[in-house]
């Protein structure tokens, strides 16, 4: 198979990748010129992303923070940052990861690196209910949106190397999908030499499972699969509901420099998964216990995991809001490929493979593709409009395609500045899409903002395509880094501002200033301490140094942005309590002296005087 | 002194602080007509704030980040974040705290309470060079603005408790300023109890001298006063330079509830500092060695220390560009007084005193003010435009007050969204301010933005001050907490985006591919680590089980935006390499197996290709 050709290949495709780099960084630094920048009516621009003070967006769009470990909350068409939810990354500015609760859930990693939020979904529709995201390090999280608030971090999940494919969801929220970016020996405490990468290094494709009601997350069940790098995943819906697309690079096998080692062949695959025929194989007992997941391996187990050859080293997989067709392309290709659900069927049906890989049957292209559209170069992302159509992103040409399902028909393209990467279209991925506005993301900025030194904030731009020409109106500036976003209505959101004092069960909580006081056994002292405008009860709390000492901190406040917080200085110690909430926080007070602690967060005209002191008496 | 009629003011006090506060909650929740909001002509208004794709804002914003212990960089008018500077709290999102540099420089502590940045000046005018932020836990950081990195955070500064009134600094950038909120024993480790406050505790005023041609700070001299609480500061400037100025609260040495045993008195202070002369006498060798700093008493070195009758509990206290003028008043007033530098200057030579605490003099209110000016209730800060007018923020008012310094006359009001707290003006802190801009930094801001639940954003409003009447144009929603922020011109600053090969003098630096590898000495492994696109060189480090792994990482590329990272999975490492730098990070491999590290940082089309593993292989 590795014939010179392929390697002509190869090095046409490295030829190819270098040119378009530099393309993007041969742009006009400073465009200067009031058209220069894309937009023909800037008044009527100015006017579309406005919302004057008082008005509200109409959408908000949640973007995936990176390795920030975080998840940005972006009001549309604004693009006014509105919150940073703290997921993966302990965050003070909300005191997130500093109490004992929050920090116990982080597990004792500090970072992740989030890719693809994923809102929850009912009937294939964003529902409002969660939000669901990724983290590298084989996680996934649930974010509550009644408050916005991260109830859950499910991981690391055993035999995972590099959750990359994740967070994405079925259309009734059972599952959300993980895989590994970087195969690695399964179980994962196997030192294998690089050298038997192609035969003992596996991927893997995870199943984390769903509670409906409560949205709770278990491990659900693995497929063992042979050692690509799994990139992105997308749910079927509709008439493809019950399976899930999964791309792949290095279908090579390849190690060392993979820039080249996994850019010998022409194709790579989308992996097309039955989920429900797999969840009902785990739930028989099928597969092996390897660290505690049912791990199935597709080759005892048929039926459950197909190969759809596509252009080499794709990025993004899309299905269709009707679910007949997936979309994927190689990323260095002029074109992207339109897969037929049916079609797929059918070949499955009539056995139509042309190989296989590890026992894994490889569909025949021909077979099950209904066209390949001439969108651009660099085809990476595809999100769809209410009207059949659908945009594509191009990260070589730095733009975005507008072209129609069915008669493939490319209508329209808008530049990006620069180097677009995901993009997200209002209600994007849902059976319904919005239309109205698509946000690209993205991957580099230069020159289009107040240079910030070598460290450049990430680029997104707001383009409107409510109308047949697309419209580019704003170019917003976002936290890194928004590698994917969801973009819903805003009234399918329904948040608390305050936690109701009758669903504060905590041990520790008191709610009046009578009861709050400090309590010893031994060398554990429990401080129970009650925050209200603008007092810290008590106002000081003595301590022998050596003693631990646990803070029960309880805001009795019932009114909305009353927040208060406890910021112990010198001692590390930043705790936020929002409206109605209870938080700990435990330490050993191992300095003696006097300490302040204050009220962290505005809260009166009284704020400043919300103070106390925490007295350390030495030893001896 | 403590009659009936000071408990009665207590108490009216008390009842207006409720007041405010209500009325704060009350305001309507979601006002969805197109003028509720307080715009007369939006589509003025929006034209105003758009920058069209391509363009560039004509104003950097630094805005302190509270305790989230980061610098924000807002683009002006636009309002956009461009920029997180972190500073006293790890950032994941560009590595800083995991890599051994930037954690050795965070000194084991992990968050900050950052409430004032301060600009660099010479001559009284912002000079683009560096940005000083204070941390409530003892410390100063120097920002370079070169490539807006935090190259020193200085302390906990010994003798300090709660550094509020920093990072001011003077017009010459000779001293940034600290002070204790908290007052406490000096020493610190002194255990004293709460009972002995009055006479056993004290407060700091502390210099930190800067090096003009470097930036570096060192401890410099500090003054011991008594127990006040020590809120904000101003440098005086032309005429008044060589002084500076801090108000404070709880004057009543009052413990416990704060609200109230601070809330005694009418009049707190304003303590008005000869910094030059206090520098004279602590380079002569007076005062006493404490903590390692050197500390003066101001009863034992007359002339440096004096204080200025103030409205109860002050906020701010803010110098005109002028220098002739202070400006404070009590938070709960209807007035904010004008003092004037020349009358304290002979009040203090005609030993014009009404008293003094501890020995410090206290002036005459009635011979050192000019005026006491009906801006309107609850004045907290006020900035100033170029044409001898000042803005004043009202808390309780919620609303900007426009006057006129000389006429004292107060000739416009716009509301704010709520309850204002600093303000900023564009060059306002200089010696010629601009106009053109003005920010409303307020604190809360219910129902102006989607709901995002309990923890809500703070609220910025951009207010253009370029005509008579002040006109709102716009609400932004910023990261939390910008206490107070400073506005600078665009083109004071001039930035590098990479590192020039020629100034990266790391010993462990490798320029070539060729030169990476890994090198072993007993246990301790180091590994010198090439990043370039699209491969991290070697793309496999093979170590021991307990081997100390020390890994510098080199990005050799020399163009803008080109960063590079090196997340490791499931060992919590994520480091960040700006083009041209060099950073390392040194870990124990305690845990076997196989464990992928990648490149962090989109680079290239290929920047999925760029990655590699560690093997730790198993003990024994």
């Amino acid at each position: 198979m590795r014939s010179k050709s392929w390697i002509t290949s190869a090095a046409v495709f490295v030829i190819i990748v270098i040119i378009a780099s530099a393309a993007g960084r041969c742009a006009p630094s400073t465009p200067k010129g009031r058209k220069a920048g894309g937009v023909s009516d800037i008044a009527v621009a100015a006017q579309k992303t406005y919302v004057a003070p008082g008005d509200l967006d109409e959408y908000y769009m949640f973007a995936s923070g990176g390795h920030s470990g975080q998840v940005y909350v972006y009001g549309v068409p604004s693009m006014r940052h509105l919150s940073t939810i703290p997921v993966f990354a302990p965050y003070s500015a909300t005191g997130y990861g500093y109490d004992d609760e929050s920090k116990a859930m982080l597990g004792g990693l500090t970072w992740g690196d989030v890719h693809h939020p994923s809102l929850s979904e009912t009937g294939g529709d964003y529902d409002g209910r969660w939000l669901f995201v990724n983290d590298i390090n084989g996680r996934v999280a649930r974010i509550d949106l009644r408050d916005f608030k991260t109830k859950q971090i499910l991981g690391p999940i055993p035999n995972i190397s590099g959750n990359h494919a994740g967070a994405f969801i079925t259309p009734n929220s059972e599952y959300s999908f993980m895989a590994s970016r970087f195969s690695a020996p399964v179980p994962r405490t196997n030192a294998v030499s690089i050298d038997q990468y192609a035969s003992q290094y596996k991927g893997i494709i995870a199943a984390i499972a769903i509670d409906p009601k409560t949205g709770q997350m278990s491990p659900g069940f693995q497929i063992l699969t042979p050692p690509f790098d799994w990139d992105l995943s997308d749910a079927g819906k509709l008439v493809s509901d019950g399976w899930a697309f999964f791309s792949c690079y290095n279908s090579e096998r390849g190690t060392g420099k993979l820039e080249v080692t996994a850019s010998q062949r022409d194709r790579d695959y989308i992996a097309a998964i039955n989920w429900k025929e797999a969840a009902k194989a785990a739930a028989a007992g099928q597969g092996d216990m390897i660290g505690g997941v049912r791990v199935l391996d597709p080759k005892k187990v048929p039926g459950i995991m197909f190969l759809m050859p596509c252009g080499k080293s794709p990025h993004g997989v899309d299905v269709s809001p009707d679910g007949k067709y997936i979309v994927g392309s190689g990323k260095l290709q002029g074109v992207t490929t339109v897969f037929n659900f049916e079609k797929m069927i059918t070949a499955i049906r009539n056995k139509n493979f042309t190989g296989q890989e590890d026992g894994i049957p490889v569909l025949k292209y021909e077979a099950i593709k209904d066209a390949e559209v001439a969108v651009g170069l660099g085809p990476l992302h595809t999100q769809f409009g209410p009207d059949g159509y659908a945009y594509t992103s191009l990260f070589v040409d730095s733009a975005i395609a507008k072209w129609k399902l069915g008669t493939w028909e490319v209508v329209d393209k808008v530049p990006m500045s620069y180097s677009i990467g995901h993009l997200a279209a209002a209600e994007g991925d849902t059976v319904s899409p919005d239309g109205k506005w698509l946000v690209g993301l993205n991957k580099l900025s230069h020159g289009r903002h107040l240079s910030v030194g070598p460290s450049q904030p990430e680029s997104s731009q707001l383009v409107d395509i409510s109308d047949e020409k697309m419209k580019l109106v704003y170019d917003a500036f976002t936290e890194p880094e928004p590698h994917y976003a969801q973009i819903i209505k805003a009234d399918k959101i329904h948040t608390i501002e305050v936690y109701p004092k009758e669903e504060n069960h905590h041990p520790l909580a008191v709610w009046d200033v009578k009861d709050a006081g400090v309590t010893r056994n031994g060398t554990n002292v429990t401080a129970k301490v009650v925050l209200v405008r603008s007092t810290i009860t008590p106002s000081v709390i003595e301590v022998n140094q050596g003693d631990l000492v646990n803070v029960a901190l309880t805001n009795i406040e019932q009114s909305t942005d009353e927040l208060h917080g406890f910021g112990l200085i010198d001692y590390n110690i930043n705790i936020v309590v929002d409206p109605g909430e209870t938080k700990t926080v435990t330490f050993r007070a191992d300095k003696p002296g006097v300490f302040a602690y204050y009220c962290t967060n505005f809260c009166s005209a009284l704020h400043q005087e919300m103070q106390g002191y925490l007295i350390v008496k030495p030893r001896g």
